[in-house]
């Protein structure tokens, strides 16, 4: 008998970003908790070295793992497995040649243009929460993150057309716009698990408001529409309860907002007025929706967004969590510490399963529109439900965005577009006209201007393929 | 802890048309496969009598029944077992009352006026080879039909506006439209398994032209559009494998057709000449699809029938059939015989669980068109695949209907409106319109309108809410 | 002062066809009554000779021209005049080069050809009343057409792109697709007085019913949807009064129909039945129009065609007319007879004044479907009203083709469209395809291909770029 | 014989707002160079002496009046005539009972609400040009406007349900809105002569650029596609020229701008600065247009509005204009002045005209999208041509906005959607939603409600219908 099915256990996969220190634990351990995957997982990383680190410590799982559930070790580690024999590359073609599987999660530059990104329009009394995915910032790193996966999308269709690309980098609907515009029959889509906290939020109203204490994340069926990052509910329901009702009295019975560690402490209020004004469920983290709406809204000031109860993530801040994070691979390689095992909340491992036919799976994700939002442009990089089936990804009917909103998220489309096409075009002015509307960049023009060639100087050891004398 | 989910063991379900012999052992065996369903299920029937030994056929399963597993018996039962407590109602209000589910599945009428809406257009020259969703008898069926189910609607409203309902009888499109017009909030689909024999045709395809044998149904992920039992898929895929390259050497390598038994044998050639015509995979059985295109192609005569390899139910045919049933219910009651329990292909209970939050499930379903098909009109009763998640069934995007068939799936959206119109505006000559524009209708209108009176007058017993006067 | 305006009296005008007898007349009428323009017309012909008495002709008109005005001869000559020299061409380029406008009028093949495509299928029990626009003999005109428009899109791509060309020949959306589908950016429209008649045909009605006598065609303001001849009012008005209600009081006054002469009597049977059966005025004559319905409705038998009051228009019957229509240039010419001008009911000089920039003109036209219907195709040549504007036209928004005739429109579309693709491509099984599902074709398929063969071996002598042993 | 058609001389029009001083006397002249039209005019105003007095003035037209073309005096005065008689009504329903057409041009408050519209807010850094149309003024405005449309809209229904409204009040879109969201089957269009200017400066250019010098404005063949006082073309030609060519490098000519006066000198800066970032031609006056647009762009201080070459309209300004005027009325019925009639760009006569059978017209105009913005909502107030025949205005096919400016006017849509809603619902709360979100409202939300609240008090006065306690 010859069997048409891939042996789930002999997978190919490569992993373009490979060096991580964050992203790669937790696919190692959401790999061990799977056992009908398994493979071979090639590591590319810019830094080699950086990615035969984790292969040995991928390769020496099975010898430092611990096994938790819940947070409780479980007596014995029976449970978990490496299946996979991890391998650091030294090119991309290499990686990519006929693999199944590509994730690409990388970092843009370094923490030190991120600096920049974030900290330099300060200056000019903008103020960004997190700097990745628009405002200054997240054009800025756009236009390095760009032309490096145009390259990715180039290698994949040379290399490995036919495989399932999954990526994870942001700005997530830039990066995926490029490999589509590249190689459009790519079979890509990008993974972002900023909606799957508000999931958890409708759990605790749903105990809060109602007594019902056993709902979890995946009994929350909703409707999302929108952007990534800048995603929205239309619909949301547990069974029968409409939660459009329980989220209501929610809010009205937390005026002061309800707790949420996002890294630092936030109290949901942004994503709370939201609601009251537009009686849509925003999605995503207080920090990602305020860099969407008009800057004087929720970032005007640091003391604005400290009335609004949530904060702006310091570069400062994240270098020192990668410098407290720094040796922890250290240690697992050098046997000083034991690597935890327990889910990560990622969906990898699933959506993998029910491409390669094990189930159906119905789970957010980011593709191009193909009509699934009824009020966006077809091809623009959407978020919406869809389901994962044997070889296949399918979107959910999404409908409309609605009124009140949709305009927000049609200008950031139309940022988005053009910043990514000004890219490609290598056009710096292009993507200053981008730049110049977005909606916190609360100055006049020629400030802009002046703050755009700023950003762009700061960072230029990342814009080489940039003509940087086009901006007068 | 106060618990949000529904108790899936402890049910209320209606069955209407729960006298039936047929349809309801097929459920009893799916029920007694699912162990995480349960309760009380309620049979109404206007043969109560018949509904009563349904009852108790249903409340005596356990100590009667063998368990079957491809066709082999089973050393033991013990994964099979009654969950169920079966009741026959009285009327239709206590069927109803609170439940969770509806099933309908009813005999509009009875074989008496099946046979002239059969076979009288015979003596016009216009034959069928079902009759009952399309064409001259389709369209008498849904006159006797869409008043029982205006009836239905009406009821659900009152008694249980929130139930599930499930619909099996034909014409499947009127009756599920006829529902959401009467009641536009129901939460109705309909089910068919009309499309499943074509993914077993792909399965069998797979193996015939690539030696492939492990494919299963399931595993042919395809793309469906059309109307109920004019189906057709745009994309087809085991996998990375597209399957209408298959398709298209299969249907090659066997001119003479490939045996199917639908009831009588069949060598599937319209399906494969409808595949060579149009460049679409027709996704029902030969007699649907011939009903739907001009009679002259398929259904000429019963020599044409003959030489496309497929062949003309006569009612003669189901009456025998139906005797032959007719003591089988009895033998059971008297214990004279075993009740063979294996899976019957339906996905009643894989449906069900999916609705109470156990999984998702992604199958082909007839509900309105709220977009899924973006060249049919919406509101349209479609056939597309959906995502059955926790209190919600979502339609995938479908996309278009391709050139070539689109105007043919949009005629008899058309037909079907009107008639369900007609019906319900109990206008007999708005029916007339639809009759006479019909493709199997291949007379002159004067004729048409002849043939139309002999129709009506035969099987007036069950029009009694018409005027038939109207038509002169 | 620079002027940039074009001279309307200086106008370069290509005429293609321009041997014709019978359409260059009524252009020469046209042109004599329109002082506001002149300059050069080129004919081209393949019968050069007949280009050059038209030409000898047109540059004599003031000489042998009698000016009429409803009817009736004017005392004097002075309000017609001819402002343009006229001369014949050798090639298409000569005619072409630099022109303004290019008027297309010409016959694929001869009568006898023509005498094939409608008299042959009668065999074959199928009847066709005119046989130039669908129908097997439409389709196999098309087949001898689109290889020359072909030739005519590329040569106005090469020496005059940027030219207004107006067609006159059918089929005319399949002449339209031909042209758009080689040259793109052609601007070119389609011209065809058949809605003209329906115009007409409401003003009789607005005397009979309302005793209105002073409706004239154009104040009968109408929206028009479909594809030429095949067209249908959705909504028609007198000022503030509806057409639909007069329209159903006209025909209800006249149950024996209204008499029309479209070249032999007739009685607007078929177009009142259209509209009782479907509630929407159709704007063609009923020799058109029972073309595009299934053909046992109105075209099942010449019998039929006579209780339908109306008439099959034979080959014998055009041979005839063009006999007797045969002296009549020569007649002028020789100044034996004296030229006749009359309005003649066509919109060409009112079109060409607009496009220059004097004044609006609202008109029904065939162009692309860029979306002014909402449920057709893009790209389908569709019939609406435009607005002619200078240097411009643009389709007025229609809407949707009503339910009951938006399939039958539909169907038309896909064999034009099918039709068009099959002989560019030059591939007779393509076409056949489309020949096979006409609703005419009222036999089965393996006729069909019998009729098809025997068609293209009786016009070969004007298919000779078509491999005719391609069909089995 | 008995005439269809209405007697263009014995029309009867209701004018509401009839007391104006400057509206009325322009309609006055043309009406006088119109001889085809005449009949019963009567005014209704809340002033009736206003009323009176120019019923007066309009009997004694033909004595007072002297004929100017292209601002010369004609030696005599044969071509102009009174056909009308004016008389002012008491109400509202005597004005409307019976009329052909209904003119509605009035002010909402008066120049001290006005004040309090535009100047109140620039205590919080917000400058409006114009604050009739949207910024917190429009917004305040149309608070005041709803109430009064909502009457008019069923007076209309009550009274003259088939006439033609023609609005020229502002806010524009929100007055039109009003009207179909309270009568659907309304008759009305909005008609505003913003966008002429656009086509008279590319009449400039064309004669700047290229040195053509006999362009009239209605030469200019465009695609107007947007709301009131944001429109954009999005085709603009001269018969072959396209004028986007023409434009650029008009822009490139004058790098300093353009001298225009509106009221005051301006250098259409605004404009072609959004030519630059858009490459979409704005169509409206610089101060309409920077409304729009995030506030910091082109409004964000007086500076800036000078720096960008064009100015603020004081409400001082306007009072002091209308003081000036203040006599002029007064003059005429003292017989001290002679009555110039020229014509002044409106076109209310040619429209009436062609309303009434005279002739096609295609011009732009404000009304519901049927569809003719192909990616705007359905319903909304949009202006594009239109056009004008006998009873009926057709929407011609406008396509779709332009990525860039789409959601801008998106935005805008929504605002005016959800501000016609809280005003009929009298729910201050929901206006504020719409107030927050303007983007001249470049302030935080608390200092908003302060705002909002502010300019509340100001005009309470004309405010009565709704509850201003609401906002806290």
């Amino acid at each position: 008998m010859k069997s048409g099915k891939k042996d789930n256990m002999n997978l190919k996969v490569a992993y373009i970003g490979g060096g991580s220190r964050f992203w790669a634990m937790n696919l190692f351990r959401e790999l061990m908790l799977e056992p009908r995957l398994g493979g071979e997982m090639r590591l590319y990383d810019i830094d080699k070295k950086a990615a035969e680190d984790n292969a040995a410590l991928g390769n020496m799982l099975d010898e430092i793992s611990d096994h938790y559930e819940n947070g409780e070790k479980q007596p014995n580690n029976d449970r978990i497995k490496n299946n996979w024999t991890y391998k650091a590359v030294d090119d991309l073609a290499e990686a990519l040649t006929g693999v199944d599987f590509v994730f690409i999660s990388v970092l843009p530059g370094t923490f030190d243009e991120m600096e920049s990104d974030v900290h330099v329009p300060e200056k000019y009394g903008i103020y960004q929460s997190v700097g990745d995915t628009t405002g200054p910032g997240g054009i800025i790193r756009a236009l390095r993150t760009i032309p490096i996966y145009e390259g990715f999308a180039k290698a994949i269709k040379e290399n490995c057309p036919n495989a399932w690309v999954i990526n994870y980098t942001n700005p997530m609907t830039v990066c995926m716009r490029t490999l589509y515009k590249v190689f459009p029959e790519i079979k890509a889509f990008g993974c972002c698990h900023e909606v799957f906290a508000t999931q958890t939020l409708m759990c605790n109203a749903l105990k809060d408001v109602l007594g019902i204490e056993d709902a979890k994340r995946d009994d929350l069926v909703i409707n999302i529409v929108g952007v990534n990052h800048f995603t929205w509910l239309t619909k949301a329901q547990f069974g029968d309860i409409d939660m459009f009702d329980v989220y209501r009295k929610y809010i009205e019975k937390h005026p002061e907002g309800v707790y949420k560690y996002w890294g630092e402490p936030s109290m949901e209020q942004v994503k709370f007025n939201l609601f009251k004004r537009f009686g849509v469920i925003a999605a995503a983290g207080d920090r990602h929706l305020s860099e969407f709406i008009p800057g004087y809204q929720y970032l005007n000031s640091p003391e604005q967004v400290k009335d609004w109860d949530f904060f702006l993530t310091t570069v400062k801040s994240r270098k020192e969590k990668m410098a407290r994070q720094f040796g922890e691979r250290e240690k697992y390689l050098n046997r000083e510490a034991r690597f935890r095992v327990e889910h990560t909340g990622e969906e990898s491992t699933r959506q993998m399963l029910a491409l390669l036919g094990v189930g159906d799976l119905v789970t957010n994700v980011n593709i191009p529109n193909y009509g699934q939002i009824s009020n966006l442009p077809l091809g623009a990089i959407v978020e919406t439900n869809a389901a994962f089936r044997y070889g296949s990804i399918t979107p959910l009917l999404a409908g409309e965005i609605p009124v009140g909103v949709r305009s927000m998220v049609l200008r950031i489309v139309d940022e988005q577009e053009t910043v990514v096409e000004g890219a490609l075009e290598r056009d710096l002015e292009k993507v200053f006209r981008a730049f110049v509307n977005n909606p916190l960049v609360k100055i006049p023009m020629d400030k802009a201007r002046e703050l755009y060639k700023e950003m762009l100087e700061n960072t230029k050891e990342y814009l080489t393929m940039y003509d940087l004398s086009q901006i007068k």
